[in-house]
């Protein structure tokens, strides 16, 4: 099969239609995690909002960073996250992947995305910040650090994960999660999700020297 | 069913093992992105090594984010993008998933990974640094910004996208990369690969008000 392609230069992708070279872009770097981000503001007023920007910081201490945009529609998750510094990360199978994405609508300031995507909201352990019912794996965070990038405006939330949830049967004996088993979704670009098909699991690298 | 699971408190988690405490908060996370770094020194030493780190910053300009660790066998590829403000990143399809995660074995500085795991450097439009040959959709970036994490010593590289390919059937009429048609490979955890399985691609959500 004759693979046809051709190199996409930078002018060319300055020169794209808007929404365009947003699905081109966000969908290039690859599969992502998509989580749903709980928060509570100190008046009490609840929010949950679709995020696919975690990424792994290290171990130990458990510590991860997110991606917040200077976007009205996750402002109120940014503004929970610094005046409370709780809040709380959950995982999404595909039974409500569609109410999931619907929280990335943009309501009234008095509605929250609790009561409009039907997901119901939970106080484990009386933690400050509403985790999801219906999530199997999910996680308490506490906001530790922020770093704004000079380039674009956008800023990195970095998070240190205070307690987890996950059901046993997915824990390997050497602490390893089976996202695949959980019926874990990922997500491409900006609207496309999928689960997953395992491939292989391969030992730690050693050198071979031919 | 019954859904056995309990809370894992951060007191437990700080009492595991390193390994599979490790293990377990890596794979926490969700699916990542997995991709080959491809650099080469001013010397002209090429490297290559795999990083599920990568995060998307914005599409216009189209920026990302990478995060690297103080850690010997990642070194070099830190060293090279700052050096010389340029390096590729290539997505992993299943044929050389093995070879890709080869690249993670520490081997003498005299050694390329690229000879060590079989891959072939390329210099496409003689670009500084080298892409992978048998991968399918890839780019070449430039670094823009580092911000050092002060809870661990991580490192947040921002690169700038400055051309990609991506071969012309897998890009849809809104512009949309298919990466599951592509084949594309994500990770979960440290050491364990998947291809996906599509489950539903969403609009742009609106409010419903009930």
């Amino acid at each position: 099969m004759q693979i046809m392609s051709s190199i996409i230069t930078r002018q060319q992708i300055d020169e794209m239609e808007q929404r365009y070279r947003a699905s081109f872009i966000n969908s290039l770097g690859g599969f992502k995690s998509t989580l749903l981000v709980g928060t509570r503001s100190a008046a009490g007023q609840e929010n949950l909002a679709i995020f696919s920007s975690f990424f792994h910081l290290g171990a130990n201490p458990p510590l991860f960073g997110l991606v917040v945009r200077p976007d009205v529609s996750r402002r109120h998750t940014l503004e929970n996250i610094i005046e409370t510094g709780f809040f709380t990360l959950n995982q999404i199978t595909p039974e409500f992947v569609e109410a999931a994405h619907h929280t990335s609508a943009r309501y009234p300031d008095d509605i929250t995305e609790f009561d409009a995507s039907g997901l119901h909201p939970e106080y484990l352990n009386n933690f400050q910040a509403p985790s999801v019912a219906e999530s199997v794996i999910k996680w308490g965070c506490a906001f530790r650090e922020r770093h704004d990038m000079a380039i674009n405006g956008t800023s990195i939330i970095v998070g240190e994960i205070l307690w987890v949830v996950v059901p046993n049967e997915f824990i390997g004996p050497d602490g390893f999660i089976d996202l695949e088993a959980a019926q874990t979704v990922t997500c491409s670009g900006l609207d496309r999700y999928h689960t997953t098909k395992h491939i292989t699991r391969l030992p730690y690298a050693k050198p071979i020297l031919k």
